[in-house]
């Protein structure tokens, strides 16, 4: 997509043909700065400290990482040390450990000599896969916006709620749950995106506004409070949002507060869908709420935000008293009987057992 | 409630007998600081800046910016002007129509030079209804979190959640749903509070944070996205919120994102009850999605976050892009089938038409 007018995605290999840049998306929306990963230890870093978020960039990050990893040291025993190394970042985003096993497949049988090559070669079709995923949920999901487009009088826009960020700044381009909005938009057909700020970490106001602003897309942002009072008056026609991991029965995973705007959806009759990569799916888990372990991140992240003061600097502010407990969960489950439909590279999919396990034979266990 | 262990009112008349003392509630929790009214255009910017706010608290401000107009200038003129002036100042307050009627109606029929005493009087006598009736309150949901406390294991305490501040800076003191907490704890039944940080304007995290650690009731602070996932997980034992305005067949206008919490209470067969004094129910209003119009805000309250910087000092920063559009809606309406119980300070009453007009026959129009 687009930065200033000039086309970008969110990870590339630099001219040297070897360091790996990125977006430093912590000091979004108030400067746009790109870095270079020099070693795995960078790339773990990135991945630890968000300054790469999102399943599918944290995977194709991951897989660079390796890359990094063989240069320095091509041996059996530094791919495993890079292997935990990276997994141990974010514990919850399944498109880890999907990436590192299939970067540790494509090089355990190598031999030491060609795994630099290899690792680059195999990281490279990560990213082009995850490219080409985001487009086929694009399209996909392009036929939900059009149906709906078609019910509304000339020139109105569909109006979209999205939480959080999974946008072209959470994948490798395009995005899961903007990819569909980004090809209504360069169709022609009129939308308007209501953007969730997403608390504590803001990626809704500091991220996906700033990725729609740049892109062209109207969009407005609200509260995270905001959504179900907007939808009781009928100023939502769908909800889209994205998932960091979906279970074999259709629960879905995602940033805290993904729940409560599927609730409000279902009281008013808001289609709720959720866009995957098929590389989300863990199909060892089924009761989401039971199954799935939820991240638990500092309070510092809700007692503390960042922001630009009035001169642009980059300040950061408590809110809360100092002495106050706080509890920040990462993610909350959204259970597949609030979802309308999962949005898959593979078509719409009903987020339930059967219909996943019919859209993905090759994947599920069934 | 205490204050560094001293017992405060949220509002007073100092020791020189007519100018009115406040706590600067922008400040908190960062400075404690109170400040004089010294004229009824003090009383109104004290309302529409939001240095008090709450039903009640706003309801008993009006009364007093009265009695500084009287004080100026008792004539049939300015107690209009006065009346008029307060009442703009927040349009979805219910109380503050109330306590400007309630003061018309007892300064009307006075003689020009008796205004000043009555009008003290009658405002003094507002506040101590008002801390009457919260105890009222207090005492009514108390019951319901002795029945939640007596099917507990020994020692573990009831989790209440609560959105926004109805505590006893929004009252004149002990608060509404605040109240039964403060009556609890002071019974001696273990209790903790999952605080909703309450965006835009974090009354949750600045205000509702700040009076529980003060008076020593154990909380938690969470962001308003975290509530589903904690009923998800059985940490939510009841819910008790406050309301701007009552319709007469029980619907619900409070901060907004008050009715994601009790889609969330529904799913998950926790009970949703709201604490009010009668005096905010609105008789006239009945279906309140539809009869009740709804404060628009700034959007800087949602673009700009206010707080303490590193060295204590306030500083405002900004978490969006600077040319992102914003809609910011003060409250939403939570529908009466969603309400397990009207905490009134007539006791428990039914959120429906029927149950209402029953409780209190002389207040409704049936």
């Amino acid at each position: 997509m687009r930065v200033d007018g000039k086309p970008y995605r969110t990870i590339w290999v630099e001219d040297d043909g070897w360091s790996v840049g990125i977006i430093d998306q912590t000091l979004l929306p108030h400067d746009f700065v790109t870095c270079r990963l020099l070693s795995m230890e960078d790339a773990a870093r990135a991945i630890a400290d968000m300054l790469v978020r999102g399943a599918p960039l944290i995977g194709a990050t991951a897989a660079y990482g390796v890359c990094l990893a063989m240069r320095e040291d091509a041996s059996d025993e530094n791919l495993a040390y890079a292997y935990d190394t990276l997994f141990a970042t974010r514990p919850t985003a399944v498109n880890l450990s999907w990436a590192l096993d299939d970067m540790r497949k494509h090089l355990s049988d190598v031999p030491v000599g060609d795994r630099v090559a290899t690792a680059y070669k195999r990281a490279a079709e990560i990213c082009n896969e995850d490219v080409a995923i985001s487009e086929s949920i694009g399209r996909h999901g392009l036929d939900l916006v059009q149906a709906l487009a078609a019910h509304k009088p000339a020139g109105e826009p569909v109006n979209i709620l999205t939480h959080c960020n999974a946008g072209w700044l959470a994948t490798v381009d395009w995005g899961t749950a903007t990819a569909p909005i980004y090809m209504a938009h360069e169709a022609g057909i009129p939308v308007h995106v209501w953007v969730d700020e997403t608390r504590p970490r803001n990626q809704g106001a500091s991220l996906t506004a700033w990725e729609l602003g740049q892109h062209g897309i109207p969009h407005t942002l609200i509260t995270d409070n905001a959504g179900g009072h907007l939808m009781q008056h009928g100023l939502v026609d769908m909800c889209i949002v994205g998932t960091d991991r979906t279970t074999a029965q259709g629960d879905v995973c995602n940033k805290i507060g993904t729940y409560l705007k599927a609730l409000a959806a279902q009281d008013n009759g808001v289609p709720f869908y959720v866009a995957l990569p098929s590389t989300t799916i863990d199909w060892q888990a089924g009761n989401g709420v039971a199954d799935i372990p939820i991240e638990q991140r500092s309070g510092e992240e809700v007692s503390h935000i960042s922001g630009a003061d009035e001169h642009g600097a980059r300040k950061v502010i408590r809110i809360s008293p100092s002495d106050t407990p706080i509890r920040n969960d990462a993610f909350d489950v959204t259970p597949a009987r609030l979802v309308t439909g999962l949005i898959t590279e593979r078509g719409l999919v009903d987020a339930n057992r059967t219909a996943l396990a019919a859209a993905f034979p090759d994947l599920s266990d069934s």
